[in-house]
């Protein structure tokens, strides 16, 4: 099986934008202000808006399964205030739960946390314990800077997170570091502040203890760990100044890295340098970039190419990272119904 | 001649150190401000600075000249204002200077700005100007984010920097785009603030039109580009995505790569990937990662060993990685005096 364990609903009926900016409008204007119920979205058009896009991608590239959550960009936890954000993720994760029930076989949910800049994140456990007991969900997306760009929030090492960190170990369920939109202008969302996103969150697990705190607490760095594997040698070395154990020890029994990297000399480094344990395999379909490769004629998000044609993993090796990592990872995901 | 194109006065003499820090002091207290010629620093104490750490380093590794400029995280924008920092500039491109009058042969002066965070950069020429006329200096260092990691400067490609790029295009110097120390808690400062910095630069050329308007303006990404080269396919189908010309025309006549990258899997990326024209040696002693590398035996930040070592590159590619790149980049390189 090869599981995918990066996707988002970037293919959500219209009416769900347009639901957003009407919760948007209403937070100039309360009157303005949607109830919940206002939204309507049939299945049949969940429907069509998932066979077009990630079931056909599914079938065209031979994957099976996508570990699936709300549209990343579209979380914005930086827009309005913690209610804003709490009735927001309520709806993205209502219907993140409806494709996996119209499509069981194909997906599986992780939730979006109701995040809010300066809001203790306290405030997401409830819905992160819905989202995985009723809904069978089997991870989170953490966002390390519900600001939007501005990083304003403590790091993800302080004690600022270690509750929603319990509840995260109680239920069993890793969480993909992952920031949303930018609303800074130095920052263009998916060129720069999501790479610098899962690099920042790598230096801080660095610099801390935070493992020693929490041993069977996981993360998933996107977008192939940012710019960590490609300055592995600058990671190890800052790790031994500051007088830490070696990396394997130190941060890898908690830190995996997904394969959303676009060409095949990222993906031969990615393997090259940080072990198959670490690696799960994604693409962020339907995703950052969208284009076919004028270099090799295929899309740059086919990110099971590049490992296919990788030469130096073993057939095991290359097991664990489209599908038996997962199990490790997310012990939830046997346990689905 | 081997040109290492990224070095910093890392080993000033202390008296630096507490004269920043009594200028620090002056900031609550103004009886406490220091006047400038409260300091001074012996040519012998700057021969001893220099003999046992860069030119020792030189002789190990068996490179000849290093492009020097003042400790980018001692440059510190956001520290006071544009006046605090208009001092610690003049007094840190002063012994740039000082050093390359003493070791001619070995060092050659690039400068600080006095950037400050919200300040236009319009006050930045005069220096630039008097460094390059009257200290020799060859190019200058640009600090995108002189809040020091809240990134509320306008980005680089906005006209709010376009008098200080005329500047440099009247002078005929490059910018190294170089961040300085992290005052925001999420940003460990050369694992994370310099990493972003680079790869957030990069991610703005490819957004804007600023070599049409600026067809000679010249930038050097430290760090091996931050996250670029791993993630040249993002970053190439990103362009394609945004309408741009392919990236080869668009920005890679302007943009260069050091070799700021301290393992031999990620020095083999770098040089697949980016063509060996846009890529300059450097290893930024002493510096970012001071240790030994225990699976090789040998300083991570020795670039040179794995510069060597890249089986794919011709020897005219190693040479302009070297050397020739250098001429190119630094017109007034070979003008020198």
């Amino acid at each position: 099986m090869i599981i995918d364990c990066h996707g988002h609903y970037t293919t959500a009926p219209k009416s769900l934008e347009a639901f957003r900016q009407r919760q948007i409008d209403g937070l100039k204007d309360p009157k303005l202000a949607p109830a919940k119920d206002s939204l309507v979205i049939k299945d049949d058009e969940i429907r069509d808006s998932i066979e077009g896009a990630q079931l056909r991608i599914q079938r065209e590239r031979g994957t099976d399964l996508t570990i699936f959550s709300p549209r990343a960009g579209g979380m914005a936890h930086h827009v309005g205030n913690a209610a804003t954000s709490a009735l927001w993720t309520d709806i993205c994760n209502e219907l993140i739960h409806r494709v996996c029930a119209l499509f069981p076989k194909n997906f599986v949910g992780v939730c979006q946390l109701p995040q809010s800049p300066g809001v203790r994140p306290d405030n997401c456990i409830a819905e992160l314990e819905r989202c995985v007991k009723e809904y069978g969900f089997i991870g989170c997306n953490l966002n390390p800077d519900p600001s939007g760009g501005y990083w304003t929030d403590p790091p993800l090492t302080d004690k600022w997170w270690y509750p929603l960190y319990e509840k995260m170990v109680e239920l069993e369920v890793p969480a993909m570091v992952h920031v949303s939109s930018s609303c800074n202008p130095a920052f263009h969302f998916t060129g720069a502040h999501y790479i610098n996103g899962d690099t920042t969150a790598f230096m801080q697990f660095i610099t801390s203890s935070l493992f020693k705190d929490f041993p069977t607490l996981k993360f998933i760095i996107p977008h192939g760990g940012g710019a960590v594997p490609y300055h592995w040698g600058r990671y190890r070395g800052l790790a031994q100044d500051l007088g830490k154990p070696p990396l394997a020890e130190h941060v890898m029994k908690n830190v995996y890295f997904d394969t959303c990297v676009y060409h095949q000399a990222g993906i031969d480094l990615l393997t090259r340098v940080i072990p198959a344990d670490n690696i799960l395999f994604a693409s962020e379909i339907v995703g950052a970039v969208k284009g076919i490769d004028p270099e090799t004629g295929h899309y740059y998000d086919d990110t099971r190419r590049y490992l296919d044609a990788v030469t130096t993993l073993s057939r095991d090796e290359k097991k664990k990272i489209f599908e038996d990592n997962v199990y490790k990872v997310y012990p939830r995901f046997r346990k689905r119904g």
